[in-house]
C-alpha cells in the first residue's frame, strides 16, 4: 500500500544529483558526507523541494558504511535543512529562504568611525616586510637568552602549582609577580609604590592603550617628544587624539616650547630616563618644569621607562615617577625588551587615585594576561635572575655599542658620524650632507642593513637626515660586517 | 688660602642634620644613601641652600666606604640636585622650586568620559572575591588538564625552536597556530575559512573588544541575547554602545522581536552553537533569520561559539558562520574555556574584508600574544592532543552533568528543578515558588556552593528565579556534597 506524499510535494520528482567532492584529509566520513550535502544545500546546488538519492544509494555510491549515511540524513534533518517522509525518501526543506541561500552578496557591514582610525593608521614599521636583520631596532640580543633556566623555572612552576595556575588570574597581574615588580622598580629605579599600584599588562603598547581609554577622550590633545617613539604617536591617533608634537633637545622635552604650542593638553608621553629615539636623560630642570605644568593644568604624564636600566656610562637617573607629588604620573616598563619581545609581559605603576578605575577597566577588557608566563617571570625576578641577566646585557650591549661606534669611527666617518650616547638599545647616526636618508635606507636594507630615518620618529620638526640603528640584536662581527655594508650603501648615495 | 665662596651664599651656614632610615633588603650602598639623601631634598627635610655634612662624615657615621659616598654625592649633583664648590663643601642647589619639592598637592588630573564609562562598568562577577568553588561557573575542569604534557610541549618547542620564538610576533597571531586553528575549526564546527582569517587574540573579551572597537562608535545600537553572557553586555556598554536585549526562546535569539525593539541596530551577539546561559542550540529557522536581518541592515553578527564543541547529547550543529554568504559573521571561540582560563589564547575568525583592518588595530594595539604559548598550542592542536583532550573532556562533564541532574531530581527536586540542555557547562535550576534567587546565592555561598542568580544575565527581561551553576569543576563527590548543600539553604528560605 502506498502512502500519501505531503500535499504540497509534486508525487514525481527527479533525485538530487549529489556529487561529493573529494574528502579532505582528518575529516571523517559523517562529517564530510553531512558538510558536502549542507554546503550543496546552502550554495543552491540542491534546491529545496529537491529530493536526495536514498541512503543506500549514496552509501554505495561513495563506498561508505548505510548507517553513516543515515547518521548524515538524520543530521541535516535535526538541523532543518531536508525532511523525510517514512517510504518517500528525503527532500531539502522547502523553507529555507532560497533568496538568502542561493545569492553571494557582499556584506554591507562596515567600520565604525573610531574604527577607520584604527584601520587606517597602522604602525609602519611592524607591518613591513621585516626580514633585514642587521641593526633592527626593536630586538633584544636573543640569543643571550638563557631559555633553558627559563624553561625549566616555567615547567618547576606548572609542576608544583597547577592547577592553582591554570585558574583565573587576578585581574592587575599575578600577585607574587606584582610584588616582585615592585620591589625590583623601587630599588632599580627610584620608583615609589606599593605592589597595589602594579599592574601587569602584555607590553607598552597595551598600557599606553589602557591608560589612553582611561584619561583621553577622541579629540583631547596630547604632548608627543618630537621626535619621538612613533609606536606611541601611532596608537594615540589611532585613538583619536591629537597629536602635538613638543620639540626635546640635549636636556630632553622643552615643556616652555609646549606651552606655546599646545598649555592645554591633558596628557604628555614622555621618555625621561632615556628619550627615545636620542637616548639622553632629562634633566632635573626639565623634570620639574614638566611635573609643573602637569600640575597646573591637570594633565597626566606617561613616563615610558623602557631602556633606561641600560646605561652605558654614569649612573641611571631615578624615574620621573619618584619626583611626583601630584599623583600625575603613571610610570611604564616592559620586559619584553629587557627579556624577549616574544613574552608579552609589561607593567605599569600607577598613582592610587587610578587603581579602581584600572581594575574596571580589565575586568571587562582582556582581563589578565597569561599566569603560568606570569608566575614563571615572578620567579625569574625573584631569584635573583632579572638583576643578573640586566647585568650581563648591560655588558654585552656596551661591547656592541663600542665596537659599532670604533668600528664607524674609523671606517665611515666620511658619510655618517654617531652621537655619543649613554643610554638605551639604538644610536643615531648622522648623515653626511646630500645624502638622502629615505634612499639611504631603501639602499642599506638591499646590503642586509636595517635601519630606520630619524624623520620617520619626527612629528612637525624638520630634522638633518639621520638613520637611526639598534645596536643590540647584532653581534660584533655583524656590526663590522654591517657597518662596512653602510659604508658602501652611503657613499654611492 | 681661602677661597671666596659664592655670591648668594652666606658665609656661615649650618650643616644639614642628616639622618637616614634603615637599609631594606637588597639595596646596595650606593643606592639607599642616593635614595635616602634625594628623598630628603625632594621632601623639604633638606631645605635649598643647606649645606650637606662632608663625604668623610657621613662615611664615618654609617660606616660606609668614603669612595660610596663621593659617588652618591656625586650622581646627585649629576642629577642636579647638590651642587660642590671645592674647599667649601656641597650644598642643596637654591633653583629647585621649593614649591613643587615641599608641596604634597592631590591630582587634578582626571578620567575622560570613554574612561568613566570604564572605570564605572566593573564586571561584577570577576572582581567580587569568589571563593567558594563547588558549581563556579566560569572553571573547566582544571584537575583533568594535562599540565605534564603541556609543559613538555613547551619545553620541547623552546629548546629546538629558541631564538626565532623569542622574537617579535606575527600581528595575526603565529602562522602554525593559525594554520591549526582553521583546519580544526573546519573540521569540528563547519567553519568556512582559510588561515589568513585566522587572529589570535587573548580571549573572547579581547576579541569582542577589538571587534567593538572596530565596527561601533559610541552611542551605536547592539543586539544581546535576553538573557546572554553578561561579559559582553558589560564590555559593550562600557564601549559606549546601547545594549537592547533580544529575547530567546527555546530555538535562539527571536530576530523578529528584535527588528520590533530596534530594527536598526549595527551588531548583533549571539551565542548559536550554545546558548548562554541557557544551553540550547539556535534553530536553522532562526539562524537564516538573523542572517537576513544582518544582511538587509547591514549589521555585523559576533558568533560566541564557546563551549559549543561540549554536547552531551546530539551532534553539535555547524557554526552560524558556515550560512553567512554576505561576509557579516564574525566567528569566535576561546581554549581559555576548552583548555585552562589562565592561559589567554582564543581567537576570531574575521571576513576577508575585515583582515586588513584587524591587523592595522593590532598593530597599534597590544601587537600579538605571547608567541611561546602560542607556539605551544600549535603543537597541542596539530599533535591530536586538543582532540583527544575535548573528548575526554566531554565524557567527564557528561558524567558530572548526569550526576548534578540525577542527584537534583532526587533531593531537591521540591525547591530546585534543573532545565534539560545539550550543551556548555552550565546549567539553570529554576527555584520553587516563593524563592527569592538572590537570597538563595547569597545563602549557598555561605554553605560554599557558588551560583549566580539567572537575574544577572537578564537586559530587560524578567525571568523566573534560577540559579546557573557551573556544571565542570567539581567531581561527583563534589557534586553530591553540593547538591545537598544547596537543598538545605533552599528550604530555609
Amino acid at each position: 500500500m502506498w502512502r500519501c506524499t505531503p500535499a504540497d510535494m509534486p508525487k514525481k520528482r527527479q533525485n538530487a544529483s549529489l556529487v561529493l567532492r573529494d574528502r579532505s584529509n582528518g575529516a571523517t566520513l559523517f562529517r564530510w558526507l553531512y558538510d558536502e550535502i549542507r554546503t550543496a544545500i546552502v550554495d543552491g546546488r540542491l534546491s529545496p523541494g529537491s529530493r536526495l538519492p536514498s541512503t543506500r544509494s549514496v552509501a554505495s555510491q561513495y563506498r561508505v558504511a548505510r548507517g553513516t549515511v543515515v547518521a548524515a540524513f538524520d543530521q541535516l534533518a535535526a538541523e532543518g535543512y531536508v525532511e523525510s517522509t517514512v517510504g518517500n525518501g528525503t527532500f531539502v526543506r522547502r523553507m529555507l529562504p532560497e533568496s538568502l541561500l542561493g545569492a553571494r552578496s557582499v556584506g554591507r557591514a562596515s567600520l565604525s568611525a573610531r574604527g577607520r582610525l584604527l584601520a587606517e593608521n597602522p604602525f609602519p614599521y611592524l607591518c613591513a616586510n621585516r626580514s633585514v636583520e642587521t641593526f633592527r631596532l626593536d630586538r633584544p640580543a636573543l640569543d643571550a637568552f638563557p631559555t633553558r633556566l627559563w624553561s625549566r623555572i616555567a615547567a618547576r612552576g606548572l609542576r608544583s602549582s597547577a592547577p592553582r595556575l591554570l585558574a583565573h588570574g587576578e585581574i592587575l597581574g599575578f600577585r607574587p609577580l606584582r610584588e616582585a615588580v615592585a620591589a625590583h622598580v623601587g630599588l632599580t629605579r627610584g620608583v615609589k609604590c606599593t605592589a597595589d599600584q602594579v599592574v601587569i599588562t602584555t607590553g607598552t603598547q597595551q598600557s599606553l592603550d589602557l591608560i589612553t581609554r582611561l584619561v583621553l577622550d577622541p579629540g583631547d590633545r596630547v604632548w608627543v617628544e618630537d621626535p619621538g617613539y612613533a609606536g606611541a604617536t601611532w596608537l594615540l591617533r589611532a585613538s583619536g587624539a591629537e597629536v602635538i608634537g613638543v620639540p626635546v633637545d640635549a636636556e630632553g622635552i622643552d615643556s616652555d616650547a609646549g606651552r606655546r604650542r599646545c598649555r592645554s593638553a591633558k596628557f604628555a608621553y614622555v621618555t625621561p630616563g632615556c628619550q627615545f629615539p636620542l637616548g639622553m636623560g632629562m634633566s632635573l630642570r626639565r623634570r620639574l618644569a614638566l611635573l609643573q605644568w602637569a600640575r597646573e593644568e591637570g594633565a597626566w604624564i606617561f613616563e615610558d621607562d623602557y631602556d633606561s636600566q641600560l646605561r652605558f656610562s654614569g649612573r641611571p637617573l631615578a624615574a620621573l615617577q619618584s619626583l611626583d607629588t601630584g599623583g600625575c604620573v603613571i610610570y611604564s616598563n616592559t620586559f619584553n625588551k629587557m627579556l624577549f619581545p616574544a613574552l608579552r609581559l609589561g607593567f605599569l605603576v600607577v598613582p592610587p587615585t587610578l587603581v579602581d578605575a584600572v581594575a574596571a577597566a580589565r575586568s571587562v577588557l582582556d582581563r589578565f594576561p597569561s599566569v603560568p608566563d606570569q608566575a614563571t617571570l615572578a620567579d625569574f625576578i625573584s631569584e635573583g635572575y632579572l638583576d643578573q641577566h640586566m647585568r650581563r646585557m648591560c655588558e654585552l650591549y656596551t661591547a656592541r655599542f663600542d665596537a659599532l661606534v670604533r668600528c664607524a669611527q674609523r671606517r665611515i666617518k666620511d658619510v655618517m658620524e654617531l652621537s655619543p650616547v649613554g643610554a638605551g638599545l639604538q644610536i643615531v647616526g648622522w648623515l653626511a650632507k646630500g645624502i638622502d636618508e629615505n634612499e639611504a635606507c631603501r639602499r642599506a636594507a638591499e646590503r642586509g642593513v636595517d635601519s630606520v630615518a630619524l624623520s620617520k620618529f619626527a612629528i612637525d620638526r624638520s630634522m638633518p637626515p639621520a638613520l637611526v640603528l639598534g645596536v643590540a640584536c647584532a653581534d660584533i662581527r655583524a656590526i663590522r660586517s654591517g657597518v662596512e655594508r653602510l659604508g658602501h650603501t652611503l657613499r654611492e648615495l
